[in-house]
């Protein structure tokens, strides 16, 4: 044994309506209840165990704490400086994953979780802060060429729902002309054939990513799942 | 503790020459000296240590069994399947790592530690075919929009010696005019005003990396190092 302690954490993002009900950018954190860092806002997470992979534990201690299943669920990185915990040398090997809004409604919310806006959430423990914002970076580099924003929508969207992802993901107005000319010329995302239902006199279409296409990024490991 | 020992090994990348003399993608292995996998392949490393980050020990693995320093050294992935040891739990953070080849000239070689070619290697030990594999495919995806390619070069290169670099990593012939323009167009590279010396009468132009644009995949965290 080398005296080093392995820990897994998840950064977990989803799009959950503000107190005005218009949807941001959101993560759920968890309030430490002892020392070190006691009353400070955490990622989720905890020990390593023994007999799970790595992926299987981040899954479990996400749910465990904040009640949630993840529709994606990818390995960020592991984080090991010797100075990064003032307790003992702590290696962390972090997740990051994305969640339906209709599965973050159902989300365990009290006193030591809570959903804070991606930009604007305490300061955080260890190096949790660094860490944020280094899963930031990869979501938002990531929306650009991969298949991931359906993980906030489910299979079926329409371009302006599409759009609203991106827009909330990037922080930035998408022009609706622009957006659909670039979607449609990716060829990544093909019409179901479908609308979606409503009152509308002519709903939108619905749309699907389109799965003969390998998405660009899947390498031999590929992401530990989309469900 | 949690009984998960935690290990540190690299992929190390060098373009070097063959029995013929021709350059090929080529990286150095262990051969292991004590069960399990004895007499087996295997990556440069060994057990994390508790003082140093996990970068430094990547590092001074490296140096002390290959006797190489990297030019590029990256994070690639923590590799944490239960299974992935007969002897016991074993999570491996796995760094990649390029060298110049004058460097790779410089390597120890002996009895136990050897060149192979990247896509021709004896089988090895634990899942280490896996990592060669991702690592592989991490190299030749970055290649495309990252400037990793000046790791195997140094500081300035002539256009037909990027682009070779590039026909070995891909393994596949590139047409020399459709290769100048892709490179001019992206902006990339830029002429240093001079030439290689030599005793040509009309020595190639020398080009470097463009320093003043931002490279696309610099995170927060960046490389471990570009030295």
């Amino acid at each position: 044994m080398s005296g080093i302690e392995l820990a897994v954490s998840t950064v977990i993002f989803a799009l959950r309506p503000d107190a005005e009900g218009r949807l941001v950018l959101s993560l759920p954190l968890v309030r430490r209840i002892r020392e070190p860092f006691e009353g400070r806002w955490a990622l989720p997470g905890g020990a390593a165990d023994a007999g799970e992979s790595l992926a299987d534990t981040a899954a479990r201690k996400l749910a465990e704490t904040t009640g949630l299943a993840p529709s994606y669920l990818e390995q960020l990185y592991a984080f090991g400086e010797p100075d990064r915990s003032p307790t003992g040398r702590v290696v962390s090997v972090v997740y990051w994953a994305l969640v339906h809004g209709d599965e973050a409604d159902r989300a365990l919310e009290g006193e030591n979780v809570a959903w804070f806006p991606a930009d604007a959430h305490p300061a955080l423990a260890f190096d949790h802060d660094l860490i944020v914002g280094y899963a930031l970076w990869r979501l938002r580099t990531k929306l650009g060429y991969a298949r991931i924003a359906h993980a906030f929508l489910g299979p079926t969207f329409t371009l302006a729902e599409l759009r609203q992802v991106h827009e909330l993901v990037l922080q930035k107005p998408l022009d609706p002309a622009n957006f659909r000319r670039q979607i449609e010329a990716s060829g990544a995302v093909v019409p179901t054939g479908e609308r979606q239902t409503g009152g509308r006199h002519r709903p939108p279409k619905l749309y699907r990513y389109d799965t003969t296409i390998e998405p660009v990024d899947t390498g031999p490991l590929g992401a530990a799942g989309i469900r």
